[in-house]
C-alpha cells in the first residue's frame, strides 16, 4: 500500500496534536512545516500530553522557510493561526504540487477562498477543529478535552473523495472526524459562537465560558451577537437552524468553564485573531450594507486592545 | 463677615483638591468627612501637590461614620465616587441642617434626583469637575491639568444666590467657576464625553484619549456612542448643540494624552463608576424605549469586567 504523504503547516497545538495523531498510524508519513521551534522540533520531535493518548514522534521531514521537501504531499494540512501577516501563499507554493490537497484548519471565514483562487487546479478542503489544546512550549503541547473535526470540500461542494479518505485516516486513528458537504455553512456555523465567546471573554477582563452565561448582562449580549453573525450568514446563503442559538447556549453551559482560544493568545501577550474572527464577517456585513452594531463595535475595542497587548507600550508620565 | 462652613464628604482626589483650595479663603471653614483615610487626615491633614499652587491643610473637623458635627454647614459639597453601594443618604442625614445647601460633584446622572426627593426642603446644586486629579495615598493627592467648575441649582432652575456665593467662592480662591441655569443639560453634555471615553480607555487595554483619535475604528466608535448618548439627552428634553460631538473630537485631540478616571480605578483595581456612568443612561433609554446598541454592549462588558476586576479570582485549572 502506497504511503499517504502529509504536511502539516504551522506547530502550534492544533497543527502538533493532529500531526501526532496521524504519525501513529501505519501507511502515513507525516511532515511539519514550523514557522518558528524549528530546532527544537528538529532535534527533539513533539511531545502531546493527551486526554487520549501520550505521545512523541519525530516528524518524518521538519521544513521551514526556504526549504525545499523530497517528496511530494497529498495532504497539506494549514494550522496556522489566522493572522494577516502570514504569508501562508508563498509557503503554500513551495509544497504544493499537482497531486496536493490543501487542507485550511483555521478559524474564521474566507480563508479557502484566497487558497482557492491561488491554487485553482487542487482542490481545497474546509476543517474545523472542536478541541482544546495548548502549547506550553516549543515541540510540547496538551490536549486536554475534545478533539473532533469537521471537514468538506470547498471545491466541490460535495463529500469528494479527498474528504472521504482524510476522513478515514482520522477516524482510524481515534478521531472522530464528520464532513459537511457545505464547509463553509458549518464555518459560519462555528463562528456564531467563536465571535462573542472569544469577544467577549477578552473584553470582560478573562472571563470563561461558564462566568459569561451567568452574568444577564453579558449572556443577553452574547445572543445579540450570535444573531447578527447567524444573520450575516443566512444573508450569505448559508441557512442555519432556527435554534442554532439556544442550543449553542445549553450547549456552553454543560461545557467545562474554558477559556477561549482568544483569551489564551491575550493572555500570553501573542496577537489576537481578531481580522478573521471579526474583521471577515463584518466586511460581509458591509458588502451587505447590514448593521451589526454589536459586531462592530467589539471588533474596534479588540483591534485596538491587540495592538495595546502586543506592542510593549510606555506607561505615561500622566496617570 | 460670618464664616461660611463648608463640608466635603468624600477624601479622594476631588474632594481633598477642591477642599484644599476653599480652606485657603479667609472666611471659609473646611470640614471633610472621610469613608477611608480617617486616621491619617485627623493627623496629618491634606497634601496637594499642584500645578496651581502646593498645600497642606488640616481640615477644622474631621469626621466619620457616627460623629456629628459641632457646627452646621451652609454648604456640603459631596465628592464621593457614584457607587451604588455608597449610602450618601445616610451620610447627608447626619449633617444636613434646614440652611445646608447640598451640592453633588460626581459623576454620571441621576443622583441630584435621588437626594432632592429625600431632601425637599433644602436646596440641591449640581456640579461638574473638570480636572485632572489623583489621589497618590491617604491625605496626598497630586493635582495635574485643569481645574475648572460647573455648578448649577438643581432644585431652582436658575442661577440661585447659593449658585452665586458658591461660585463667588472658588472664584476668588482662583478657580474657574461656571453657571448653568439647567445643570441636567450640562451633566447630559459631560456624559456625551465621559462614556466614550471611560469606557474605551478601559476595554481596550489601558489606551489614552489621543490613541482612541487615532485609531479610525475606537474613533468611529467613540463618535457613534456620542450619538446615541446624545439622542438620550435630547429625548429628555435636553437639547445639545448640533456640533457638540465634533466640538468634543477636537477639543480631545488638543488635550495632553489623558487617562481617565475609570482607566485610573481600573489600573488600580478599584471599582468603576459603571452603574453612573453607563447604566443610568441606559435606564433612560428602556424608559424611551430607544435603541442604544454600543452603550447596551460595552455596559455588559464593563459591568462584567468591573466583577473581574475587583475581586481576586482563581485561575482556572484549565487553561
Amino acid at each position: 500500500m502506497a504511503q499517504t504523504k502529509v504536511l502539516f503547516v504551522g506547530s502550534g497545538a492544533v497543527g502538533s496534536f493532529y500531526a501526532s495523531v496521524l504519525d501513529f498510524l501505519p501507511g502515513v508519513e507525516v511532515s511539519l512545516f514550523c514557522r518558528s521551534d524549528y530546532e527544537t522540533i528538529r532535534q527533539k520531535g513533539i511531545r502531546v500530553e493527551s486526554v487520549l493518548r501520550n505521545r512523541h514522534f519525530h516528524p518524518k521531514q521538519v521544513l521551514s522557510y526556504g526549504q525545499s521537501s523530497l517528496q511530494e504531499f497529498d495532504f497539506i494540512l494549514v494550522c496556522l493561526k489566522a493572522l494577516p501577516q502570514i504569508q501562508l501563499q508563498s509557503i503554500l507554493h513551495t509544497y504544493v504540487t499537482a497531486k496536493t490537497c490543501i487542507v485550511l484548519l483555521q478559524n474564521g471565514i474566507g480563508a479557502e477562498n484566497q487558497v482557492a483562487k491561488e491554487f485553482p487546479e487542487n482542490e481545497v478542503l474546509g476543517g474545523l477543529a472542536f478541541t482544546c489544546i495548548n502549547r506550553l512550549a516549543p515541540g510540547f503541547v496538551q490536549h486536554i478535552d475534545y478533539g473532533q473535526l469537521n471537514i468538506g470540500s470547498y471545491s466541490r461542494r460535495n463529500i469528494s473523495p479527498a474528504v472521504q479518505s482524510l476522513q478515514q485516516l482520522f477516524e482510524s486513528a481515534g478521531i472522530t472526524c464528520q464532513t459537511s458537504a457545505n464547509i463553509v455553512q458549518a464555518r459560519w456555523k462555528k463562528l456564531i459562537w467563536n465571535v462573542p465567546f472569544n469577544s467577549l471573554s477578552v473584553l470582560t477582563g478573562g472571563s470563561t465560558t461558564y462566568e459569561l452565561l451567568q452574568n444577564p448582562h453579558t449572556l443577553r449580549l452574547v445572543k445579540e451577537i450570535m444573531a447578527e453573525v447567524m444573520a450575516l450568514s443566512e444573508k450569505e446563503g448559508h441557512l442555519q437552524q432556527a435554534d442554532t442559538i439556544e442550543t449553542y447556549i445549553e450547549m456552553t453551559a454543560k461545557m467545562k468553564p474554558y477559556k477561549t482560544s482568544m483569551l489564551l493568545d491575550f493572555e500570553n501577550h501573542r496577537e489576537m485573531e481578531v481580522e478573521a474572527i471579526l474583521g471577515a464577517p463584518l466586511v460581509v456585513a458591509q458588502r451587505h450594507n447590514m448593521k451589526v452594531p454589536h459586531l462592530s463595535s467589539i471588533y474596534a475595542l479588540l483591534q485596538q486592545l491587540n495592538q495595546k497587548n502586543t506592542t510593549s507600550s510606555e506607561l505615561l508620565p500622566t496617570s
